[in-house]
């Protein structure tokens, strides 16, 4: 194989167009083949071979910077950057992550999995260049979506001020995650029809100069373009037409499955371990449906992912005006709620925890401040459900807790949750997220209210004395257990469900004093600004002792969860040797 | 006065056009006479007058719904909805705020402080009119330098794809808070010169309707055009070319100086109180200046706000193409930082407490998963800085020092804070941000170090027994006055000065817990997420008693700041009674 004898950028250059050629073949069965065992993302990585080796036979990195937005199509970068053995070798598929990795080479620059950063990252790049009077070319890739956050947005009106070499290739594959949202994806369509030729041009009306590239999957027409841009000294966009999924006929139909997929048969595209009927994302869009079906002020929304919570093209269509994808645009999507809300509407904004981060101010000033009825659902919110660094759901807690007027929730259970979900839908007082549950739908063990209007009342499940386990959301059942075995060393403990992460309830926790001296919290998160301080603060004051259980405040990447639980103590049996030995030295 | 005769919007609607120019001169002469006793934003407003009468004299609020981004050009609306009473009497100049408010009248719709917001929130009740099937026009109005921010952008995007009734009036005043940045400006300008005419145009690419109108300050021209568009069936974006400060001299001749005004001499246009020769971002300035000529490296940057932290414009243009202004554009900046940062260079962005809210996605994301070494210089963090309540600058003790990596730093005193700003600028090991210093200048009273990178080591500026106080940054003063007073009491305290917000001292906290019963945290910020909780979990599992002062979790609008300190128990003398108390109820 030719990718054998890649061991640098370097070796591209020596390539012929039909060597390049053939090379694109190869990247795309190593890809398939990867993807397939390993799971991974798909789509993206096909649509870019050409444009990658393209880059690499016309530029030089690492002293020219390559900076991939999201950079979860960096894979055909990763082969050619002598990365290629972890995509040729199954039992290498984990020595490199799935995203730019500059710990990995020096032809990686920044760790980024969120979208929309590169304008911005790259553009950072040609400034310090320029401070430092160095030279070379700067290319930022973004596309597959990317453009329609804000980020990107600023970045790109910002790049025309650079005055200097700086070259952004905007990768229109005609999709986002699932289907492009925004009036910018008509002025894309309209560049591509008339060869870039249309009078209205986006980039060029945020001041950049501008070059299509309509065979955006043709290396040789690529090579001529980047050959035209190389060395410029001033920004410009290449606006290169590709097709995502590209050379894998299932995901060339059906782009919006092979965005990313789990482990996979290549040769019918059927998942090897399909997801289990019940899931919370699955019970909250058929749940969500039917109440849309009911209320037409119910309206849903989703940032550009509607498939991480299983609203299916099918769904979408049934909810029709009811259902918005705004694109990737979490920021617009939160005051878009707020918005909604004040009108009479009942919103649900369902976005992972991950990137509600990308929203914060808008949670703060254009919902919370203006205290409006919206619902968020903050999906995957656990220390166990994305291990990838870029996207770890671990800080959500200190995120949002801390906001005025957000009543945030932690459901435990199946009922529990589409009873505060109902509730929240058509509560008018304040804004409520919920921290939909993580991990195998769990049934109610006992009764569940339906009214959630009593603010930061926490629900005493089990009334012992000495220690109190405050056990929140998905960490609930963790409480349980612990109380099991507190109880065969003779231990009968308090067990609560806190139901509200962004409020103490007082009263119980002083009621708690008389008789417990030891309250012990456990969540599901980052300890650093979370749930478990302020119960510590509460009773700072006090004789009682506190214990917090949850993550330290650190940015981990692609770790074996039950590993990282153990090694925070976060185990059943460790947490009950540790309250015992508590209980016996504060005697 | 006709103004006296203004109820409501229904009264301007019979005002002829020579009665609405009277109209537009005698609120032109009340917003100079308020402001100039009472501070507050001028040039926004002026520029504004003829366009707010021209929409009350077309549309009719609150059934048509207006909504202003930012809001601090919304005086002249204020005037019109029956609150023209807090303009002409000065003994009511404090009934009003100086942003949109529901609480005040039907005709505001948001609280609305921070910048981008109003295409979006004004998006929502689109949205909302049309889930309910209701009727009537929405106006969302923005413009002074607010397009650039991501929201907006995110905003304009999407509302192509709503299909029904929104009206985008784009005030282009060729202004931000200073002069404009943006490749988007450029084509403002070229719109402006071809008369909205010329063929590229960002609206249109954006999927928008447009219209432009020329003669922004003359109410005849605005309300042709506002009836062109009145009961559209689509999305069109109306784009009305005005002068900000239009009416007072001064202030359309330094547009910049005038965009927000502390009370003034209106004959002079003299300051009333002119600010102390040495403060906190007078010293930032002239410090940063002089640094950034010896070392080409270094690289400033603001997001729209230079003369907040006293960057004016011959200091800017001294700094040449080491100060970067990205216009309003908080996201892109710090990832423009953490780039800059990556390439060798040494960024410093300077932004007020309440806009960092903007960029926490990526100060997480783009600097500190990278660990970047950038260095964020925090202005204004403390609870007696800005007292409206979309500027408060409570939060960002919560928001940044829970984020991994980060070194958040409290100076205490001037010597301090330089040190650590000149430690932070060549330290390359992580990102680091300084809570700028808020108050009256002080002088150090101990030696300074100059190295912090022995991270999260506090100072023990006094050892006693007992009790221990740990006084952040702004607090660090009050705490010495408590010492004091105990000392009084016979109690001798140990003080100490964290200088690390975001880590704790394990090895002396445990050290303290040998001879102290009791340890006291001062915060100038909200408690929830903050510095005092992560010392209460620290001591949880140990029998020293915590007590956290700060404020707690609430959104405050315009407070006196001694009030609200004394409220949340932040007084010398109220501190020390505590502690007594405290220690005397745990012997």
């Amino acid at each position: 194989m030719i990718i054998e004898n890649i061991q640098s950028p370097a070796d591209v250059k020596r390539l012929s167009l039909e060597e390049m050629a053939a090379l694109a073949a190869e990247i795309r069965t190593l890809l398939i083949e990867k993807v397939s065992h390993h799971g991974g993302h798909c789509g993206p990585n096909l649509g870019m071979v050409e444009a990658t080796i393209a880059m690499h036979y016309v530029f030089s990195s690492p002293e020219d910077k390559i900076v991939f937005d999201v950079s979860h199509q960096s894979y055909p970068h990763k082969m050619l950057t002598g990365r290629a053995g972890a995509f040729i070798n199954a039992d290498h598929y984990d020595d490199v992550s799935g995203y730019s990795e500059p710990s990995e080479s020096a032809h990686d620059h920044f760790i980024i999995g969120h979208t929309s950063t590169a304008v911005s990252l790259a553009g950072g790049l040609a400034k310090g260049r320029d401070l430092k009077g160095e030279h070379g070319n700067v290319i930022a890739i973004v596309g597959d979506g990317s453009l329609s956050g804000g980020e990107a947005l600023e970045g790109l009106d910002w790049a025309a001020e650079l005055g200097t070499n700086f070259i952004i290739v905007v990768n229109d594959n005609q999709m986002s995650i699932a289907e492009n949202h925004g009036g910018l994806y008509q002025n894309l369509a309209e560049l591509r029809l008339s060869n870039g030729q249309c009078s209205n041009n986006l980039f060029r009306a945020m001041g950049l100069d501008y070059l299509y590239v309509d065979k955006g999957n043709d290396i040789g027409a690529l090579i001529d373009a980047f050959k035209k841009v190389k060395d410029t000294d001033h920004p410009i966009v290449v606006h290169i037409n590709t097709l995502k999924g590209k050379g894998y006929a299932p995901a060339e139909q059906d782009k919006e499955r092979w965005h990313w997929s789990a482990p996979f048969d290549s040769a019918t595209g059927e998942l090897l371990h399909p997801a289990p009927a019940e899931t919370y994302d699955e019970l909250t869009a058929a749940h969500l449906l039917q109440r849309m079906k009911q209320d037409p002020a119910i309206c849903t929304i989703t940032a550009g992912t509607p498939g991480i919570w299983n609203w299916t093209p099918e769904r979408r269509q049934a909810a029709g005006r009811q259902f918005v994808d705004v694109g990737i645009a979490e920021e617009h999507a939160v005051a878009l709620a707020s918005g909604i809300a004040k009108a009479g509407g009942k919103p649900v904004f369902g976005v992972c925890s991950s990137f509600i981060q990308r929203a914060y101010d808008q949670v703060s000033q254009d919902l919370c401040i203006n205290d409006n009825p919206a619902t968020l659902l903050v999906l995957w919110g656990s220390l166990t459900s994305m291990t990838d660094v870029t996207h770890l759901c671990h800080f959500d807690i200190p995120l949002l807790a801390n906001i005025p007027n957000l009543v945030y929730l932690a459901p435990t259970n199946r009922e529990e949750y589409l009873a505060m979900l109902d509730w929240s839908i058509d509560y008018r007082e304040h804004p409520v997220a919920i921290r939909v549950p993580f991990g195998p739908v769990a049934a109610a063990d006992r009764p569940v209210p339906t009214d959630f209007s009593a603010l930061n009342t926490y629900e005493v499940v089990c009334r012992g004395k000495d220690v109190a386990i405050l056990a929140l959301g998905n960490f609930f059942a963790l409480g349980q257990q612990v109380c099991r075995l507190l109880e065969g060393r003779g231990i009968h403990a308090t067990l609560v469900n806190p139901r509200f992460i962004s409020g103490t309830d007082a009263a119980l926790l002083d009621s708690l004093a008389t008789d417990h001296r030891l309250v012990v919290t456990l969540e599901d998160g980052v300890l650093d600004g979370g749930f478990g301080e302020k119960i510590a603060r509460h009773y700072g004051p006090t004789a009682v002792r506190t214990l917090c259980y949850g993550a330290r405040k650190q940015f981990v990447d692609r770790y074996a969860p039950a590993e990282f639980l153990a090694a925070h103590r976060l185990v059943d049996t460790m947490i009950a040797e540790d309250i015992v030995q508590s209980l016996s030295a504060s005697h």
